[in-house]
């Protein structure tokens, strides 16, 4: 019994030879990736997905051509797999690595686009494909099946874009981006697991508000319970002081301390998702200044490292998965053969997807810039920063396929053939828009943003913006002048309320928990950022 | 499934939360251990090992109790869990962390204990309990079990030791522990493969030879794989360099890298230890020199925190399961009952332990003093040294248990009482040694090491004789000097083998090999020893 379920019929004989195959035949292409990969990493137009996925391809042809066309894939597709191992680090690594900065800087909007983004766009995509699927012939979808696909449909993988994207030259645009993706992600999730427990034959307004209370508890709690076990493990390590002795406790005990509260999460139907994106951005707040150096760089590089290979691992398997012939033969056999059939699911998908997120893109990027009007310091959303932003979440990843084989597949087979469509149409829509999409970003972003124009100027400008605001963060000051402020701050929280609740933040954590969780005194020069 | 088998009978329902129970039972106890492990660590005879198995025998009794008496474990031992995910980790480390110079120093000393140690141990508990067993009214053994448990008893884990020397202190002795627990492991796991393969109906000498011959063909080739991904991955390193970029790559291919060897080497039935842990020495040696100073640093603490998960996991799971109540219940059975019975079981395998261990340690200790007699640089093993070498292999660790498990379980599962006894006395011997000769570890080195006397010597031995060496490794010779030198060496090879061979090696290193696969020049200052 290992991770994998190996597809072989030889279960019975030589167990410990079992998963030995797959996992070398797997590890071996990872290797072959990692190598390619940097190879390739100098064009910019092919990232890292997209040379994953193709190696998959690749891989899954000459496996069929092995197998003699009974199996493209080595290692039969396992949720479990995926939102127990391969989940967790990628998004444990994402809050962990986040630009903190820019994130709590642009933190409602990166929100309002995460969370109302999916609601907008799910609803589209749900509404889209049941008033479309039936005018292709195809039926027999259920009403959570419909529900369970605007969800699935929703959650973006915006690898492609981020790699595209510089972090020094469009900070406003890059945190947005990648701070919805982020919350995207486990929006996605939540909403997904929220909608499963709808009774679908009494749906109605109310059942409506209620997986909207059911989003909201679960939003809630999952991130106090991440929050708690960042804080706890910032405590523990400020105050044991591992470093003491070695950094290899320090890292193991962030490491498991994440991996726990991702557990815990899923132990009480939480989404594990959210909690480990806020332990991992608690623990790079606090806990990552207690430990010694060694285990600052260490932790930056290996958890990357670890999501790397898990998302290179996801991308490879997609590909691979993709020539799967027993699902191709079964969705064929739902759809009557007809090519044309297919090519309308597939493309009334993606211009639901489309139409879903232009649909939240624009009308709250204009809610944002409204928002921040008055702030001096926030450069607003322009239109072509939207289309950018716009773009950048067309792409399907690893989420999506995970969610669709959660709702129409057992342990990854399938024997329905009109569910065997929508995995399919998944594969398809996840290897279009990584690949098509993916190549075009490039161009699209040289296009809308070159290089020497609006990016430099944000450069220039944030240190004059740093100086302005910085006032107001300062740590020892008297209570008469506290009082000030806070009428101050108060006339400003209308002004500009984004950055006056983040400067109210800042005080608070300086002075309350920064104390005890850990992390730089105010006199030194914030550089939380840097690696 | 999950690469546990959850032993709960609901495996039909709810299988998303089938693996999370005791994944995350098992995680928080991880941690637990983690806090209390440090909280101890002043206390130098409470070692890791041994807080982890308290740790784990207090977790077993408040499952138990819990459960009802039902079980005293979460996750059944699965011996593929252990040979493919949790020692790859242990072994790569071992071998990326050794001290190379002072391991390649006393190589041959290392060699022989580790290699005809474990066959002279080997055969004497075999012999031994094949003698005594029955004396005791328990009979049921197979010739190939007798020679299994040969092997299963003769594998040291010498963790407890190496947390009591000091490498700086006793620099010959440490790495003389050390190296012969690394070999020690491989050796055994070797030797009991080579071992199931004898047609017992017909074992004679030849067959005695053939499981030499066998023996050392794995032996070679695992290590020639070892070699060859090490310096594959020093290659790709060097040639590519992948710094360039990122560093997440340099660890992700090393890690990568390593375990695609290990798997290789299962998958051609060789021995996956001794191939990881080559690797690891390659990669240490070469590769580590071709990466950026945060992957440097990345890779030693990512490796040892790996290594110290997967260790503290396995004896977290030993002190679990030596409650789990089927096991005793069946092994009672088959003892009738007689406490003395077992009792002599387990006193009589301890005995033969520690009768197998001085077997070797002191001729070997005497022959390797003897090869170094006219060596000026080798202090040699004293006889307080040979007892502390003796002692430091007494304990049994996580490879007995497994090799345990291997031989006389079918997945954690044993149904004949014979062999639930064996597994048990395994388990007590394990518990036992590391307890005991544990906590007696520490008391010993002191009374016969005192800090100030000879460790102190070696100290400043050390670099007068250095300046000596120097000379033969200088890198810029002419033909006829090197002509006379090798005159020179070849009247030295006589008079000090060890260190004529190793002095030849380090030319060949720096002319040939350090070149092609990285590594500092030989102008500067060799460090590779430091972190």
């Amino acid at each position: 019994m290992g991770i994998f379920d190996y597809v072989s019929d030889d279960i019975g004989n030589g167990s410990s030879h079992k998963m030995v195959v797959p996992i070398t035949v797997f590890v071996a292409i990872l290797c072959l990736c990692l190598v390619i990969g940097h190879l390739l990493e100098e064009n910019r137009w092919v990232n890292e997905s997209i040379t994953a996925i193709i190696i998959g391809l690749i891989s899954g042809t000459i496996i069929l051509l092995i197998s003699k066309g009974k199996s493209s894939h080595i290692l039969r597709f396992n949720e479990e797999l995926f939102f127990i191992y391969l989940l967790p680090p990628i998004i444990f690594n994402a809050g962990f690595q986040v630009k903190k900065k820019q994130f709590f800087h642009n933190f409602l909007t990166i929100m309002s686009f995460g969370v109302i983004g999916v609601f907008i766009s799910s609803s589209i995509i749900t509404a889209g494909s049941w008033w479309l699927f039936p005018k292709f012939n195809f039926n027999g979808l259920t009403v959570r099946d419909y529900l369970g696909i605007g969800a699935i449909f929703s959650s973006t993988d915006t690898v492609c874009t981020l790699q595209v994207l510089h972090q020094d030259e469009t900070p406003l645009l890059y945190s947005l981006v990648f701070g919805e993706g982020v919350v995207n992600d486990a929006t996605s999730v939540v909403l997904f697991n929220a909608v499963q427990k709808i009774d679908v034959d009494r749906f109605n307004g109310w059942s409506a508000f209620h997986v909207f209370l059911d989003f909201l508890y679960l939003f809630s709690t999952s991130t106090a319970l991440g929050v708690s076990a960042g804080l706890l493990t910032s405590y523990i390590l400020r105050g044991l002081y591992f470093g003491r002795h070695s950094s290899v406790r320090e890292v193991s005990l962030m490491l498991l301390m994440a991996y726990l509260s991702y557990m815990l999460a899923e132990l009480f139907s939480l989404s594990g998702i959210l909690t480990v994106f806020f332990a991992g951005i608690l623990m790079s707040h606090y806990a990552w200044h207690n430990v010694t150096d060694s285990s600052r760089i260490t932790t930056r590089h290996a958890f990357e490292a670890m999501s790397f290979i898990a998302e290179t691992f996801i991308f490879l398997y997609v590909g691979m998965d993709a020539l799967d012939i027993e699902k191709w033969k079964m969705s064929k056999q739902s759809l009557a053969g007809s090519v044309w059939t297919s090519m309308g699911i597939y493309g009334t998908v993606l211009l639901l997807i489309a139409i879903g997120r232009a649909a939240f893109v624009f009308p709250l990027s204009a809610f944002s810039n409204f928002l921040n009007r008055h702030a001096t310091r926030a450069p607003s959303i322009t239109f072509k920063h939207q289309i950018v932003i716009w773009w950048a979440g067309l792409m399907r990843g690893a989420v999506s396929i995970a969610l669709a084989f959660k709702q129409f597949t057992y342990s990854g087979v399938t024997v329905d053939p009109v569910h065997a469509v929508m995995v399919t149409t998944t594969v398809i829509v996840v290897l279009f828009s990584t690949l098509v999409f993916g190549f075009l970003t490039k161009p699209l972003i040289n296009y809308l943003l070159p290089h020497n124009d609006n990016t430099r100027r944000n450069i220039d400008r944030e240190p004059t913006i740093s100086k302005e605001t910085l006032p107001l963060l300062s740590f020892d000051e008297s209570a008469s002048t506290n009082l000030l402020r806070a009428k101050d701050s108060l006339s400003m929280l209308f002004q500009r309320p984004v950055y006056t609740i983040h400067s109210y933040w800042r005080r608070f954590d300086d002075t309350y928990m920064r104390p005890i969780f850990g992390g730089p005194a105010r006199s030194e020069p914030r550089n939380e950022d840097s690696g």
